[in-house]
């Protein structure tokens, strides 16, 4: 069976970092995806090509016994096969059968960006991978597949990303041990974005691993903190909620503070978060792990031009995106 | 009787803002003076000159009855003269006599860099004109009467200013109400900093609404954040006497983030932070009330010139100072 699911991005628009504290957060998926397509294999390897990840492409393939065959090497690809790799091994537990599969990686994000594109690389991955061999996994189940590879890879992790991804909207998410707690959010009016990213200076496994250092140092303090960040996200939701955008950008430049106080933001950041304040956004903050990536700001209609002007001149991308994008779509699904 | 006293500026090494909120903070003071020269007169009349304010001078007269005579007029020093005109009202009321002098202010500091120089010259006004009319006051006397002068000027101010200013050195500072705690605080080692200071968008009194008017808005939020600056600054307190300036750095960092999102630090204050880190501080944060002005760096001595560098280079001005200056001195009394 040959099958390709698509899986969104998403942006964090409140409460990053924290969320692996137990706080909530509110997430978005965009309408940016990745496709995934899964053709079994008879000779029980695995061939992986993502020639899309908007970097120069790289083709691995690598047997059951572990043999890898890198076609082309390129590191920041290579980090996005540990969560394919590691999605088709867990998958394969899961289910309890492993068969080889060309996977086919298709993506319309950057990578690296802060934009969940290891979260959307491994949903797909492993829906399309169960898809292909014949199992009709629900949901909740992809999901929670997906969040384990992600800690796997990454030593800690929060569900939030491969929840989006799974589920797609925008969501408050919380979480504690492995229960996730979602619901989708009812938002009072458009959420006018404007995403801008550089480049990444720091993994977001070390920049978790970071804030877990900072915690452990000084506990009383990063808690206050955390804990703070879960309130803004409990404003945050009432302000979307009664479409008060206003407060919904007080709070992003708050939550931005506090994710600087935790170490993750970085010069480059921090100057596309003021620039955007000082073309009208209405609020801006980093998104996501930091250390570099994606930032937000929160910008109605006629100021859109300028804040996306501004990110450029400061060496930033702009990502033209709405929010709210579908989960997992099963793109097509061919019998053999 | 002709009185010259002078009283040192400070900066707030951490805890700004949170100070007004009753959270504890830690104020040193530096080299830097201001030095008030009174001589009463025997019209009725006073006449201030601040010649050197660090911005071309001034030369006020006004008279019992609120008449004022501008001989020159510059907006910035007028906020230094409406703390030294309170000043002088309030003192006046205080010992029941009210004549008027020639006041002469003269500073080695820059007015408006969170320095604390209305604070300084506040101080040293209180003590030359009391000391000139024949009255000796305390210094707690003073402190307390130049606390009432910067409220009555500011709306809302923090006694942290006025009173490093009387007392000088480092000092561990809290208040409720009209009660002032304030301890000497004991330094394990040497605190090495460079001051950086740009131009000021928005004045002391406008940010310190600002933090007020946020609390407001968000109560929840603002109280928290406030109550973690009061943890950093007994963290802060424990790694200065142990002489740990790596802690002490981290713990400036993470007091920035909050300075941060409580909206106080501007586009260019944080470029000269992170740009001071990027050059090798321990640590490095926004000093004093914020919207420009000040900021603090804690750089080991062979990387000072580096940081220094970095922070001209920005546009920054590099203040080389020595922490823990002596407090009010009457530098002369000649009976006239």
């Amino acid at each position: 069976m040959k099958v390709v699911a698509s899986a969104p991005g998403k942006i964090t628009l409140y409460g990053e970092h924290a969320v692996v504290y137990g706080e909530p957060a509110l997430v978005a998926s965009i309408d940016k995806r990745v496709y995934v397509t899964c053709i079994p294999r008879s000779d029980g390897r695995f061939r992986i090509s993502a020639l899309n990840l908007h970097v120069p492409g790289v083709i691995v393939t690598y047997s059951r016994d572990g043999e890898i065959i890198l076609e082309t090497d390129y590191g920041r690809v290579l980090s996005a096969l540990s969560y394919i790799n590691e999605g088709l091994r867990i998958t394969s537990e899961y289910i309890g059968e492993r068969r080889g599969a060309d996977i086919i990686v298709e993506s319309s994000m950057p990578v690296g960006a802060g934009l969940g594109t290891s979260a959307a690389v491994t949903v797909a991955t492993i829906a399309a991978y169960a898809k292909a061999l014949g199992y009709d996994l629900k949901r909740e189940e992809i999901a929670k597949l997906a969040w384990e590879t992600e800690k796997k890879v990454q030593g800690i992790a929060s569900p939030m990303d491969t929840s989006i991804s799974t589920f797609g909207g925008v969501m408050y998410i919380r979480y504690s041990g492995s229960n996730v707690h979602m619901e989708r959010v009812k938002i009072g009016s458009e959420i006018p974005l404007v995403i801008g990213y550089v480049e990444r200076e720091a993994k977001t496994k070390d920049l978790v691993q970071r804030v877990y250092s900072l915690k452990q140092k000084y506990p009383h303090i990063v808690e206050a903190i955390i804990k703070t960040i879960g309130s803004i996200v409990e404003e945050a939701r009432k302000a979307l909620y009664e479409g008060d955008l206003v407060r919904a950008g007080e709070l992003m430049n708050i939550n931005h503070g506090l994710l600087d106080a935790l170490g993750v933001s970085t010069k480059k950041l921090n100057e596309l978060v003021y620039a955007a304040r000082a073309m009208g956004a209405l609020g801006s903050k980093l998104s996501g792990a930091g250390g570099g990536g994606s930032m937000i700001a929160l910008v109605l209609r006629e100021r859109v031009q300028d804040v996306s002007s501004a990110i450029r001149i400061l060496g930033g991308k702009v990502i033209d995106t709405a929010i709210g994008g579908k989960g997992l779509v099963y793109e097509s699904v061919e019998r053999s």
